[in-house]
């Protein structure tokens, strides 16, 4: 296979703090010579575990970067044991355009691993992270949120996987992190996934959904800045204190624990984020928008639980996912 | 001056509820006999005032439309004193588009009236409600949120005018509608307001800022749908008790209200919606985006209040608005 | 006011046959210094009435271009007397593009009389129209299709008109074009038409609607051409005799005509155009698209008489005129 | 090979009508969990065959949409043997865009069989009717007509296969639509087609072109609803009367029956649908549109026949097939 | 007449180097409460004349944005006698997308003045240069150059006028400016033009043209770089010599001195700029694209000259103008 | 492997100057059956080598489609022995977009060999070349120049190949096309160019970069019109002298003759093309565009030599290559 057209302007050997790009030619009508330039940080100090922290997998999805931005800026080689990479906009075209997949090729760098050397944009950046940035990983953080389509409660999770002790280190980070909650992953179709390239080579992988709507508050940013840091900690890159802080574990059990829109039109949602549900309850209403004095139609949950996610813009289409049910567990 | 062009299919002298549209002729490239039909509902039984309810004046804001939606749905002409004109979505197809602004014209239909009843498709809404509907009215209730791109605390507001009789009487609507926040408002720009255009002929207005991100959530929601009724019944169209509930009230006294932003970037709030400021603290921060490693820009409320407003997506341009501060009074 | 910005490369006072333009210059991001460039012909052969005939006041309407196309490359001075000049494609942009407005400006040439020379590119054709060419002319032929969103019974077309003897001189005009139909109009909103901008200096006008679809075929273009000739002989302007071919004349009485969907959906027409149909039979039936097994809705005549126009594309949206109905009357 | 991501929310085994959807997830910018629903009915009473009748494979032809929407809400379980299995739109959204081809991926879907679980919505929406729909079926009518830039003649159709018994049952079929015209269809390049994955199963299979112009009117749908309910009592789910109709045969010998324009202009059409040409005789002119008082240019037949289509819209480009001649023979 | 909606950031009574923005608020559909932030550098050093020095007044001419930023960023208060007012990109907004006219309007800022104070975005910048900085200013310089669609000799201008006292003011700093060429230009139509506003004050008003193609190079930006520091000097602001470089002298005497295309094409150059050219001499080719083997069509000079301008991209379009000759002439 | 869908109108076996089209199937939204029609040209005079000579395979390079458009309409078959295909926009579509990739799939055609018969519309033009014409070729002259974004010194070149004979006929064909300078590359990645598909099959190629920006001047074009008739010249297609013209020989020995601009900004050119640098030299400038008074940033050349190619727009972006420097050689 050809080697990746990616070039880091970083030397992910040398100690210190560098700042800088991982370079990929992209020619196109305004640029022929042009290229992607993606914005890496390397901190190294000595031996040591490396830590691989990523955020913008998705383009509209911002606690991730917030954290991660400010931890590159701050992040003191002094302070840190073996290596640490930050690459605050993984989906870097798409980061700026503010979308969930980039304006180039329309790519979802989750559903693109491995990727291709020699595919679109989107590919070569998979492919980069599968053949680059893993290998050279123990532990690695993805930041996720909702994005401008999505509302989640704030949560840190990792999968169910076959390799029970794999699962169990995945777990304990998970825990470190510290979100308000933790859900327990059964992923029923992983291909494609960043999440899966990772575990396949053994990585110790967390993912987060801290929020969406297509923004951030201070509340969310803080439990990024917070789950990063207790991370490292627990990953021995820093050695601090990890700021205990017990999550409420989740599990969603099933595909009964979503509800889809059936109807376009006005949605209202009838109960918020965090909210306990019982089956059969309305959780969203949808109002046909071409006339007024018609009924809404109601959509209720499947299973009792608490309402985990919710569809966010105020328009909404057939097919959209309306809510998410999760279900209160024992700590993992 | 010419007529309007626009026709209403409802009748609105005849008792009973009546759901139609108003139809707007618009000759377009996909259709040349084409109309813009924005739906309407009049409740009316028997002699007494007018209310106007209007939602969707910009297209992204939808707790007024979906409590206009659900009321012109529910409410029945027997319970209803004088008549109720119901427009859940003023500026229909900015509404239809989940947009701001007219994706025919870009029309700002707030910055539009008197409108022009040979102007473009926005301005001739504007000229409808302006030489047609608000004629009609006594009371009108104009439901705003923040859209796509600002997050407000939920507030029922009014102006400073002229005429304080005119005044205390559009704050008394204000206090009765009951959201948690109510502000006065000194206008400094009011040229082209549907606002102004009900104020100057003498109407009581009422306007609201419930929420943001171009979503609504069940609290939110609930405020509009208690305000509508609490309205209703203030003005004597409905035979209701008043869901008594004491709003915070705030004032905007000046321009140092707002801080802007002079750069691109990724945006940190550093405080939530509803939280104390003090001056020079920092409000929120803006992370360049182009590289790692570089200083974020802070910026800082100019005087002490609470957080009233604030950018919502997660990336900043240079000269939006990041956040509004508000001062708390006493009661109106 | 300022003189019109289009000159003409053309001298319409010369005999002869004279292929040229109407330069109109259009600075734009793609030409610092271009123009839009007009096609025009003028053929003169010594003193006469001047004929005008144009196409493509919208710019998806065939036959009156097809027929112009032919008759400029065609038509011999020696075999006219007086003047004749055709502008095949008056709306030249919307022409290009195959659009009934204009794509640089959205401009409705047919809305935009009288025009303004320091307007929009729509507008100032009209200008140079009503201040140049209107004034030249004797006798105005516009050939009018109905365009990519409707399809028309084939007519030839005046307005009924305050002065008597006037209108006289114009309905004797669609009596010698020899459409299969021809139609007696009563313009409820004339405002801005090209029709009105002619009559109101006294030109004989005569329009056409002669299928539609945004497309042409032989039968109706053959009408066009044979339509064109009469005109001139009619006009004194060609030394040939009429083809007499007798017409189906029609009234629209009454906004009654229109029947208009409230549904967005896919249309079904009950009735072909020619049909005849009775009041309160339905003549298009909309199915919704989101699912199915769900009735359609059917729309009626609101009179006795025979189908003139219906929506042409497969889908429909709400508010679209879906079918027009006339009615049989003697001779105008 | 996956499984189709592709849920169905009918039970393809249940007696009964049944309405509802096939749910293809969609993850997008505008909504991270949605999906595309295209919509489905099921009518089935007892054993029997199974007939999967489809339209809007291609998203601007609408004779068969009309007909199989109607069918779909009226068809009744009791009046059925066997199964019936109704898709009005394949690819649905083409046909939501009213365009041949998905919005979402440009996907021309009769080009697109086998189709790929992990591919393109389009080749996802193939690969479905590949692995799922087509097995469960033995008679398969898919309806086609012109579209926006091409007219038919109405015609049911089957193509030439290597086993002639195969082949006879399809014409057999054919017979039975009894459209006014049937054309015996030597495929140069069937690669692919759905028509070519149904028959490659051994499935009956009837393909239709019933008009064009991104329309339909009351003559070709009622041929439309009356070829599927031939069709369905020809293969035994309906116990009715073939309603007898004789079609005339034609046939498309050789690549001499099209003629390709090799300008840019506008586009008249010397002969109409039906009519009958000669070798050599024009059959479309084409104008250049740059300039008035230049000579078109004229394609002619490569042989004697009848004009079975021909190009639509009024403009015609470089490259556009213009005319379609074909050849009339005995009953096949 | 309102105030202008502008608010400079700079105050430009104040002595030292201020940089900031002239703030325009700017509502719209990704930012309510947005404004375009238009950067400005105000340079004052106690009393003296005051020079407006402007750039980008078309957003895709760049020696003036070059040697205008650069000017900005280095000259010092204590180099300077009285006041230099520097905007290096008048319609910023056209400016940022590399675009002659406004991407949010479409406003050609130089036919734009006046402006207006309700008007669009770019009618709102013109005025503010007409109501707020013309009148600060004595002495105006206005860079252009040819843009992505034109490329230019350098030169700096100045109009005839009707006040020969002004008209000769203007020359000698058009001299004193030094560039290789310089012209003396009798405007047909300076309707709307910056220049015609300053000069309609009295201002002391030069314009150039340095190049083009939407590019410059490193001798058409030492021009610029030359000529400003020249004009400042000339104007009292900058205590330096200037560099003596005496200009060519042309005029461009009528329309004779413009070709324009009627063919669209491919366009070979068949002079380069300052080349000397006789009447009907060709001067520009157009080959037609659509197929080889036809003879391409030449245009000529008009008069006896040399190329002044030509059209720069390589296709070109009926009505763009492909060449413009000029006449050597004494010094002015 | 399927045949290739494209079928050219001319006879490449004939003798005698045949013009036509290499006609594409391509079916789309806005023609069912619509081709894409790529001009070419064949002159045949009995026996002798092949010459394939191209032009537009990016299509935004002008010099080689002017000299082949002009060298297809006046070569005479009498003047030539054996065969010239003359194909002069390769990539038509993008060549009629003026953009350096396909407008329809966004193909850069140079990274496209050696193609797909059932590709994108791109990549059966890649196929057509690499299975039908190349193999008819034995020498191969493709014409390049920088496109829009891109400004070349005029040079012919050949790669360094594997096999030194075939590597010298490749650069004796360089020496007699005889541009002002003559390029010895190494290709770093070669994968997918038409250069390699035609080295790879032994062919004799020759590339050229003769200019850039989106235009041509007469200047370049004479270079162009003059090569290729040496070019033939030298392959015995042309019984005409070889118009002598000694190159400069450039080489560019590795990666550090690349300058990348690591900021947005506005561009400023420090030397010329041709000019002379030394290592660590300033040879492009970038200034932020947010605000004035910031300090720009310097881009220098990172070894002594030429100034071969740089930056063409106004603007840069992030990841831009800003320069280009060769090194002088020995006739190669």
């Amino acid at each position: 296979m050809r080697d990746s057209p990616i070039v880091a302007s970083v030397d992910f050997d040398a100690d210190g703090a560098q700042h800088g790009f991982l370079r990929l030619p992209y020619s196109r009508d305004d640029s022929a010579w042009g290229s992607v330039m993606i914005p890496v940080t390397v901190i190294k100090n000595g031996e040591g575990p490396t830590a691989l922290l990523t955020g913008g997998n998705h383009g509209d999805e911002y606690e991730g970067p917030v954290a991660l931005f400010d931890l590159a800026a701050t992040l003191k080689p002094e302070s840190v044991a073996g290596r640490v990479i930050i690459v605050p906009a993984m989906n870097y075209p798409a980061f700026l355009a503010g979308t969930r997949t980039s304006p180039i090729d329309r790519g979802n760098l989750n559903r693109s691993f491995p990727g291709r050397p020699d595919g679109t944009v989107t590919e070569k950046i998979a492919d980069y992270f599968q053949r680059v940035l893993l290998p050279l990983a123990d532990n690695v953080l993805d930041f996720h949120s909702g994005g401008r389509t999505l509302d989640f409660l704030p949560f840190a999770a990792a999968h169910v996987l076959p390799d029970k002790m794999h699962e169990d280190r995945c777990f304990a980070a998970v825990k470190a992190f510290g979100a308000p909650y933790a859900v327990k992953m059964l992923e029923i179709d992983a291909v494609g996934m960043y999440d899966s390239a990772a575990e396949a080579m053994g990585r110790v992988f967390v993912t987060t959904e801290l929020g969406g709507g297509g923004s951030s508050c201070a509340r969310t940013v803080g439990i990024a800045r917070r789950g990063v840091r207790n991370f490292l900690a627990h990953c021995g890159n820093l050695d601090a204190d990890i700021e205990a802080s017990p999550s409420v574990w989740l599990d969603m059990p099933s595909d009964d624990c979503f509800a889809f829109s059936e109807h376009d039109g006005l949605i209202e949602c009838l109960v918020d984020l965090g909210g306990t549900v019982v089956a059969d309850q309305p959780v969203a209403r949808v109002y046909p928008t071409a006339r007024t004095g018609v009924a809404p139609i109601d959509y209720c949950a499947n299973m009792d639980g608490i309402l985990v996610a919710r569809h966010f813009p105020g328009l909404v289409k057939t097919g959209d996912c309306v809510a998410v049910v999760g279900v209160t567990i024992e700590d993992a």
